[in-house]
């Protein structure tokens, strides 16, 4: 049953980001596809994904040797070349692909993609740069934005709840928060629960709003 | 007291990555000084960003202009020109600033930059290429990965977990995983608890080992 | 009233489609907004078109301070740069244009156009292959394709149909077609009538289906 | 007999005029030589056009072993790159093909090639900029002139033509134009004549002086 | 009245053929108007030619703000640039100048220039290779072609001619040539006559049917 | 005996100056070894020039095993590319061909070549417009310079040498000149004598000085 | 034992710095294996340096399959394309190269190559720019720097020391420097001692502070 | 007296040698004339060069502006545009500079500026290249050639050396060599006399014919 989960998939453009993809994909048992037009970019791949091919994905005809329509899903990872990027996420769009990603290097780039039928559209530069930007102040470990209403972040302990007990701090009250999961050195994470202590050490998971997140890092 | 820990941030390189983390900062109230060579790309973020100026990073004298040394931390934005993102992080090495974050676009870039002091290096294509095969396969709404060992999903609920508490369905035991988070259709994210009763059109946060989290997700 | 129908329309891109469109609309008393990011086009054209502007085309705010959403239609005539021409019509349908013509230079061109949102599609290139490919046997002097049905030819009288009333030919029903207009050395065209008497110098206009036309255009 | 007329012509330049040609040319019958130097474009058509070949057609050489000089008709649809367009026709003329045809980009490269012995030149951007000029107003629907003093366009009848037969509406006299066909939803177009009746769903070609027909077609 | 024979000229492109025409005619007095589209070249020789212009030639707009319709001759000096070669000669032919030169880089080119209606080819490049084929053998000091049938050499006298009166060497009989003038050393060129004695340092020029002089040239 | 004078000659750089000196001196009978980096330059003359390869003659290997060394002359066509030209003369002249020609493309280049040891520097360009100067004002049919103070003119007679001996003009004497040769109409050039009868339409070569024989060819 | 001492050394980038470095490795018995990306490059060198190979040095893989991990020195002599250069010197510091050197063209360039692990830095550029301003002045015929203290130079001996033994000369005491070596015409240079009689056209090794050699030399 | 000698020094072409040298200059008191045709490398440099120009110095004219001829001494620093260096270097001696130096990139490159009266030619890169051959092998500190057949190297003391006087060691004799001085760690070179007695620790200047100084060097 889990082979018929984890449909192949296609994935065109195999710069940093389709070759991450391609490669963890693999990793992970789907079976991929992976179609780049630079022969020195696919035979430094070959050895690690099985089905690879050097193809022009802006040639319909190509993408249909290869058998590209019998696939249910397809992600375009070609940034740089707005136009190769368009051409070819028009035509898997035309060659009825049912679920296709593609990634967008510009806002504008992004709408046009929505608009000729990519189903997801994504933006790995600009998340990024959103995401650095919580943590470059230093405080947090790392900053995940779920929505726009709700944040998780990695953080430090702040000095007046470590050595008791979490159901002791009232932390969900007076901040809006609750410690999700917890690290100590050399371990792995674990839930946390209203027994747990923290250390200076400890390493912690806090969910709520993206301020309360935050000004809960920010305690001293 | 908030605005001594929110330093200002020197972004250099204003392409994706660079302008979406300084305008994010910007929002959120941080001072930015940011640097591109591209006049064109200068002018149209001008409105936008309170000190930002066009000049070439790879010439430290241009920087020590700008003040630059005086900063304590300080982004690379600069990406697909490795000589310029090199040679400009060996600046800010030598101008002294203390905390040096840089995007690479390639592993060996990656290692050259910590190397020669880079002391954040962040990889939005990869990170991203990873994070989307495990969105691709249609049944996870969002994957934060927190460490090797621990994630966050966003999903829907299967169906055997919904119409009852939470408390009742032996979650952790079963799956190794707990729900953080619940929201509802037209409602924000709330802390899951041992009472709350999802319903099929409920989006969670399911928190535990990845392929816990994975395998609970792909419960029918 | 009549000004109230011709409404002022911008054209962006004044190469040879952009410009004679202009220049035709400025001759028939439409108003227009030219706008091409060649300064030395623009130059040029400077003293033909009234209002005519220097601009990149794919920068949404350069657009909005031409007043470019003001108006109801729009005509992209961008040609050769992929990106440019999908990019200008992306932003054109965002701010609202009711109207949007767009050249295309390939079929897949196109499909992407009108995937976008743009209304209409013109190919000169390709109707003009088309249009030559009924000239150059020599024999039609013009070839118009009404419909797949119905075109009209320019040619000369085949010698049987010379010298007497055309009502007396049986052309509609020995060969489907209809002569709609003739014109004599050094006269303009009139409408054909029953009375009509063709010489051997004379043009005519004929109607019919295709091959039709071109049955009776063949004959000697 | 048919055979005898529908000679071969050789097409050189293969991009969207040219391969529009060939192709039209191909399915009409007749037979082609398509030339281009771009392997790439030339392999595309292959399996479409009988004669097809890879050559430099500003080498005289390479077009006598094509055997280009036995053939009556040539099109030269190259266009962009000025300087082969014109030694490629001059070296037709050199080689005594009697019937040339040329594309030109801009009023001086059509000069030129009138001046070097090309036949006839044609211009497709132009032809189609001043076209569309009729149309981008909305109401014709096609407009085709057949020369200065007379014009045919396809468009609806005005509200006061609908209803009673042509033969009532003095038509000819009033506004010095004629119905030659009419087209009602799903059927092919006729003649008019007479005792046709017009309803608001119809389509209809009007013949006339360009000014008439698009008076007549601004009627509401 | 000498001034009235001296007509101006237009110069265009003043490559090493354009400019040393434009210099030599600046010295004989001739007037000159010099235009080059590259500011670099025009300032280097604008303090030796009185009237020059930076101007793109293939501009007819700025060929007529420069006056050059007043002229009666042109040069066309361009080369290496075909197209516009081609075109800058063809708007002159339009402007109505009644005596056009043109240098050509093949054999092509000059066929197009004529064609189009430049009155006099002119092939440097072809010329010198021709002419330095008959002194690289070293027997001639200059050769020069009057026509197919007649040339000058410019050589040694051959040793059986040295040191008696001309008159007495049957020369004409014998060989066919004509002693037409003689330069001993530090000396100018005189008229040769029947009394001139020839002495081995001496250069002469003979004239005959080029493989006579070239036979006369090769005696010991 | 005459192959012994005419020694083959290596001829370096195949372009309009190159070629025509190789195909010239083959028609004469000398044997060539023709050379240039350019594959298609070299196939185009195969079939006419006997001895030709495509080879980098700045690569003095390539010339050894070529046999240049084996050679008493060379000319080095080569004019756009400085850095060849120079390179290339400069492996002759360590080869220790005797005998070098070189073409320059501007008075430094010339200089250059004269100062590393090529014998002999020809510059067509520039020849050829101080040429051009001379015959520009429509007078003179050739100007043939023999040197500084010695000039020889193509050109019809003025009326009042028309219709009587040449020894009764008086000629030397008024004008400084004296007429070489003499061609009538549809006959070939011979010598003028003191019998010569000039008619209207006979064309002259005149000798003299420059100033002398462009004064006499202004006479009406 | 020799052997032992004379490790096999990889050179990588056979420009002028690396060829010669090379070249001279392989006269003085040293193992060589040299690698450059440009395969004209390589074949050039082919027959001088036993184990040469095409390869691209930025490439991990490329260098493991050449064997370059089994060497224990290593230099890099890419220059001009910074990015290769560093790239390269990264790859070998991580496959675990325990002496590697590497040619900077810039100060920066040369920091960068130190601090991602290149044990020597040279540069030739600069060093012989410092070394060219002691000799530009013409007394000197040499000098080099040993360290900032202490310096070499090669001169012609000032007058006071001609003729008499240097014993007498108290030339330590006065100048603060002393004669190494001295080399009489056409002959090998050999040991100065206090015997030693210098001549007015002897070249002598003089060592000291590098003020004091220079003050020696500028003496009459 | 002093300046008399340092002359002023024309430094042409600023890259990493001409830059190093004029900089030099400049620290010693000598007056230098620096010219580079890139503003961007002028500007950076303008602050530590008194006298320093952007000027093309292929145009003599420029020079000439710049006061050139009026200096005894030149060096022309362009390395990498052999035409410029070439050209440039031509110009100089024309102007008639007394004493030209000029960095070559190759043996060619070397060859035709001697040839075209360059006085000195440097190869920075080759010299380089063979004096890194000698210390890549770890054991020499420092090699400079001061002819063929004399060589000075910096090392550490053998074994057998150290701990009794030079004067006992018969190093002359046995070796061939002599130690011309010595530094101790922490202090500067002093000269090496028969009562010195060298440390491990020491570093010592040796003097004598390459193959006794590298044999030395080896000893262990």
């Amino acid at each position: 049953m889990a082979e018929k989960r984890r449909d192949p998939v296609v994935v065109i453009g195999l710069g940093r980001f389709g070759s991450s993809l391609a490669l963890e994909l693999t990793r992970r048992g789907t079976e991929v596809l992976a179609i780049d037009r630079r022969p020195k970019v696919v035979q430094a791949l070959a050895g690690q994904i099985t089905h690879i091919a050097t193809a022009d994905a802006t040639d319909a005809e190509a993408l249909r040797q290869l058998g590209v329509p019998d696939f249910y899903r397809a992600v375009v990872g070609i940034g740089n070349d707005l136009e190769s990027s368009i051409l070819t996420a028009s035509i898997l769009v035309e060659l009825g692909i049912e679920d296709i990603w593609a990634k967008a290097v510009s806002r504008q780039h992004g709408r046009i993609l929505s608009r000729i039928g990519v189903h997801h559209v994504v933006t790995p530069e600009h998340d990024m740069g959103e995401r650095v930007a919580h943590l470059v102040s230093g405080r947090l470990l790392d900053y995940m934005e779920v929505d726009e209403n709700f944040a998780l972040v990695k953080t430090r302990p702040p000095k007046d709840f470590v050595g008791r007990p979490l159901g002791e701090t009232n932390l969900r009250r007076k901040y809006g928060v609750t410690v999700v999961a917890v690290k100590s050195p050399e371990e792995e994470f674990t839930y946390a629960t209203a027994d747990t202590e923290l250390t200076y050490d400890d390493v912690i998971i806090v969910a709520g709003k993206p301020e309360d997140v935050e000004r809960f890092a920010d305690l001293p």
